[in-house]
């Protein structure tokens, strides 16, 4: 059971070693594995930020509830959605499965309007409100690959997104940042690390039928 | 890089080997797995309901926009949350650090308070919507985890939540679903198995500073 491993490996790293930092093997995985995160219908709403720069990290220290594994941290990742959500993007979306998998237009078409009627009757609110739970997943995703690739992480929702977004010219991008998780590796003298981990007995989070 | 690879052969299928299923050994690591999910505070608002009852699984299949993978599925997995959520979980949360760690009071004491006060401030509106986003993050882990065991999984928002809720007798335990979940292994015949996967460029949703 080594997926079970480690996963009970993983822990909320709050103490980062500062000295050490990800290889590019490593943040290339991250971001190849944030890529292929599933999302609703497949339209991959979410965008990756990677941040190896410590003066940008120092900066976003005071907007995270002065949490320090911001700045130690070997790389600091935020996940965002577009403020506003257009149509183009299902247009977008076919025109890469065509051009991936060159399947037909009366094939795709049905599919096309279906989606483009499914985004049409929705308000601005909703469609933020579902790319928002797309990022979830991809935390979700993260976390276990990290996991796997032996990697720390530090899954945050304190921050100040607005600071977030104004120190990493996001709005211009038509982005906001949902999620924050700084990545690298432990401290050696983290005691946290050691401590038995905390969860409930299977029998009070699953339900059988 | 077999991370990637594993993520590269998920894919969300629809079309089920109906004869072959998940061993317990597979079923526990889903299990084990979804336990060891991260959630906000280590909370663990959500809940799993593990069903390998066929006329339940066909049951649903009607509240699920007739997904024929809903029974095809080996086993379907539905992600639940309170529908009321109370300070009782703050509590119970400490008793179980204090029994598995054996933490001192003063040390314990202070976050207690904190996440008390947090969670008193909020809502039940707030509290519905941070607990729907574990879910989320508690389906992005799972899939990774199939992904890495080759288990077939196909993640779903498109079902009746309310008839969910009633066939599987969730309101009287104070839950509610919110994802589903079949997993198994796909079908032989699944052309879509054999299509390549459709992704954007990392240059278009990495950022790097």
């Amino acid at each position: 059971m080594d997926t079970i491993k480690s996963l009970r490996w993983r822990y909320a790293t709050k103490k980062f070693n500062k000295e050490k930092n990800l290889s590019e093997t490593q943040i290339n995985t991250l971001k190849e594995a944030f890529n292929l995160t599933a999302t609703s219908y497949g339209l991959q709403p979410v965008k990756l930020v990677v941040i190896h720069d410590k003066d940008t990290q120092k900066e976003l220290v005071a907007h995270s509830w002065n949490q320090p594994q911001v700045l130690d941290a070997s790389h600091l990742l935020v996940i965002c959605i577009p403020e506003k959500y257009t149509i183009e993007e299902v247009t977008n979306y076919f025109s890469l499965i065509k051009k991936i998998r060159n399947t037909a237009d009366e094939v795709l078409n049905p599919f096309k309007d279906f989606l483009t009627q499914e985004i049409d009757k929705k308000t601005q609110e909703e469609l933020y409100a579902s790319n928002k739970n797309q990022a979830y997943i991809a935390l979700g995703n993260l976390l276990a690959v990290c996991a796997f690739e032996k990697i720390d992480a530090c899954p945050m929702e304190g921050f100040i997104g607005e600071k977030y977004d104004e120190i990493l010219g996001l709005k211009k991008r038509n982005l906001k940042s949902i999620l924050v998780l700084p990545v690298g590796f432990r401290a050696d003298d983290d005691y946290m690390k050691d401590l038995e981990k905390v969860r409930k007995p299977l029998s009070e989070t699953i339900i059988e039928f």
